[in-house]
């Protein structure tokens, strides 16, 4: 992200009540709870819907159509099997609550999504990119959501990292630079195709996709392209993956479009990535809950002249005529000229306060067109964000590693991960643990450690045991110190996914990792 | 760390109550609170003592003397000055609470430190390291405490980073590699000097400083060697940089030797790491709560052969004899023989069950000592752990690289950072902003970034206001675009501290800042 000259901020993860006000998860970050009178435990009232019935988006239904539900379809609790006919269902928020400092007087709350800290600080972002849009602010960290019935491995935690970016930028200006991935080919699963009978995925360019109407808007187009070469390089299999629209009734209030990018995990189609189109709603809603105006002041190449219809109102006829309520029709008169001047066009002007209608002379209203120059304007800008579920990439880039094979007619288990992305890019052995073989390989690895590599060193078992192991967690590239290394100075090098092997001197050792990990060589022509 | 061999975890950040149960967190993470009866405000009483008397450790003292001092000295709220004598001092336990999942049956807490997530999970990280001493597991996460009130910017926060190692090792067998750091000079600040009138810094090796004693643990003495090479990388003046011994009345109750990585700070010694000997408290501590061993099984190079005493008390005389005692009886009679196998040596054992003594003829115990063989045996291992507090030591590195000198006769305020510290690495300037200078530079700030470099674009102001803006921010490095580049293809590049400037070609570009920026090249000589 801070390639795209994006900047990167770390924000709280406790944060007061009034964020969570104005971001409205208080309202509405709501899961529906049903409790087992029998057993006490309590479950996803939405999902055991979806679990027991042929309906498939039970979470869009109000709470005591879902209660209906459960009664009809007589749905057991899946923990004792007691029946939860009769049972009330109601709204859960999924934010964690706690204290902030002594006493109960501060509520503050675990942030569900990492989004909400760049947002309440836009005004200090907006500072730092010296009010030019667009800019991106970008953030990792944890999101907390207090989940009713966590479940399916680590696709549903209450605790999980994220990675957001907010792209923010005038909607009526700023273009993204779309010749950078109009060719990049995408597989897309569009609304119509999700709709049909025998939907399928689309393979389109980003150019194409744009041109026939498939994404609606060139900064999703953009951030799709972008980072579809990212997901493949990081090992995610392109067999398995593919971007799905949300169907209008899965949209967020908030997001006027949104796509998922998707893997293939056992079957299921999960979600790794967010695409919004949020519009302005997040600093709409902020600005609404605050003094600051989350705008940027757009300055323009030449000062421009507009008509501007103002009030001045005579006081000192207001107040004989209408006492106390004289400054409140002032400020209406002030309010109304704003939106409608052409309520001035008559004789008398009609404001309201406090429920009682004034009439007022439009001679006693100060009203007037003055002529104003403006050097620019305030742009509240739109966003897009993408928002990686971190765990979820990590997950999908393990399973789609992991294969099966036979070495020398044995079955092998491997993680076939692209090398910059293994834990450990070279594992490090002795041939023997005696006669000096030890020693050599311990001195190797720390320098190779040294040199900035993530080394294992092992010892023990037979050299194809400790070649299995590293194949397991997905380890690159192992090398052997043997007899001939005391003698010459070479190591064999053998790569993960052939087993190859290739002699190469000490010397040249770290550099030549090095290269292998960040792809600028490959193993074959080495 | 990892360069050490070392491995790196994510621990939750809210964990179940039967953590911080076993932690001791729970009863003792506390400090002092007064409550203002005027004003309703909070203080930490202790911190009211030290700022009101000449009391120094008021935090080691019992509440109820905390509260006669504050009779005694009329200490005042800070916030409305109404009287606090008289007022209660409370413990107030620091950890943010939470429920985890609906209802209040699972409470949480924010983990105070890193360490526990650690600690509770040794026997996973054990197996990882296929039980084999010494290990280290590190974490980099947020550490949260409710602190009664935060102050000093942010030297005291309520949510905070902490990079903590637990490294493990066998205290009986365990040497750290003392030869990489012996030579390193330490500034020390040991008790004895701190306890003297006109106490002063030792400038000791780390070899000198275990010689005579100064340091009394050898790994305590590897760390500090080994941290202070990185403390001078990263930018801490190693003038205003100590590491102080906590003093005996400091020590925390686990702790049996700490010492404290210091930076002076606006005229104050902070805390910017902890380097603490656990001994083996921690693990003991989840050993008690749970029924995992956290040991490590240590292999005997050979096996060895030993005596143990046993018991195989004869049921069919103790039932009929004791009765519903019987069983509990023949317990007692297995513990004893574990711990005190000279009772055997008479006619008759005692023990106690129930605070009633039973007296059995030892024939009837079985009592005999058998020879086992031994293949090893269960360690527990002790902890050193560096504990550091990453926004002090950003703190630090920024308020250490603050300088202002003159430039051309104007005042100039900079951050002098290593260049592999800096945000950004370096600006890319147009000299001008038309005539193709603002394409070409923009096109080569996008190729830095390709190449892996922090970049900044700016091309509005005056080229001396945009290297002071990068000066400000500790940028090292400036490129300016300008006519000539457009002929020869070369650009300036200046340097922060010295204002120094060199001709570049913009083909090396990429691989000379990034050579300066890892110290591989130096500007002087590029």
């Amino acid at each position: 992200m801070t390639r795209e000259g994006h900047m990167e901020i770390s924000a709280p993860d406790v944060m007061p009540e009034a964020v969570f006000e104005a971001s409205s998860h208080l309202e509405t970050f709501d899961d529906m709870i049903v409790e087992c009178p029998e057993c006490g435990e309590s479950h996803r009232a939405d999902h055991l819907v979806e679990d027991n019935t042929d309906i498939e988006e039970a979470e869009s239904l109000p709470t005591d159509e879902i209660a209906d539900l459960l009664a009809e379809h007589d749905v057991a609790c899946p923990t004792c099997g007691g029946p939860l006919a009769g049972e009330p269902v109601d709204d859960f928020n999924l934010m964690f609550e706690t204290n902030i400092g002594p006493g109960t007087s501060s509520p503050g709350y675990l942030r569900p999504e990492t989004a909400q800290g760049i947002f309440v600080d836009f005004p200090q972002w907006a500072e730092y990119a010296r009010n030019q849009l667009p800019f991106g602010v970008a953030q990792i960290g944890k999101a907390y959501r207090n989940e009713i019935s966590p479940r399916k491995s680590i696709i549903r935690v209450r605790e999980f990292t994220q990675a957001e970016l907010e792209h923010f930028f005038d909607p009526d200006e700023d273009e993204p630079p779309l010749h950078r991935v109009e060719d990049v080919t995408l597989p897309l699963y569009p609304v119509a195709e999700q709709e049909a009978d025998d939907g399928e995925i689309h393979w389109l360019t980003v150019g194409e996709a744009l041109k026939e109407g498939v994404i609606g808007s060139d900064w999703l187009a953009f951030y799709l392209g972008l980072s579809k070469g990212w997901y493949d390089r990081i090992g995610v299999d392109m067999d398995r993956f593919r971007y799905r629209q949300h169907l209008p009734g899965e949209l967020s209030h908030y997001a006027t479009d949104t796509w998922d990018a998707e893997a293939e995990l056992g079957g299921d189609w999960v979600e790794i990535t967010g695409f919004a189109d949020r519009g302005s709603y997040d600093l709409d809603k902020h600005a609404e809950h605050t003094d600051e105006d989350y705008t940027v002041f757009k300055q323009y190449d030449d000062p421009v002249t507009v008509e501007r219809p103002t009030v001045d109102p005579d006081m000192s006829y207001l107040g004989p005529e209408f006492g106390g309520a004289a400054a409140d029709v002032a400020d209406e008169l002030d309010a109304l000229v704003a939106h409608n001047p052409d309520a001035f066009d008559g004789e008398t002007v009609t404001v309201e306060v406090d429920g009682e209608a004034y009439d007022i002379p439009v001679g006693k209203t100060g009203f007037d067109v003055e002529e104003v120059t403006e050097s620019g304007e305030h742009v509240r800008p739109h966003i897009i964000e993408p928002a990686f579920g971190v765990g979820r990439l990590v997950y999908t880039v393990m399973a789609h590693a992991y294969e099966e094979d036979e070495v020398d007619g044995e079955p092998r288990r491997l993680l076939s991960l692209p090398p910059e992305m293994a834990p450990t890019t070279v594992g490090v052995f002795p041939l023997m643990d005696r006669d000096g073989l030890d020693d050599r390989a311990r001195d190797l690895a720390s320098d190779l450690r040294e040199a900035g590599l993530d080394v294992a060193y092992d010892e023990s078992g037979a050299i194809g045991r400790r070649y299995r192991r590293q194949d397991e967690v997905g380890t690159p590239f192992c090398v052997t110190v043997d007899y001939d290394t005391l003698e010459d100075g070479t190591v064999t090098v053998r790569e993960r996914d052939t087993t190859d092997q290739k002699r190469v001197p000490t010397d040249d050792l770290a550099g030549v990792l090095r290269a292998l990990r960040d792809g600028d060589r490959s193993f074959e022509v080495l």
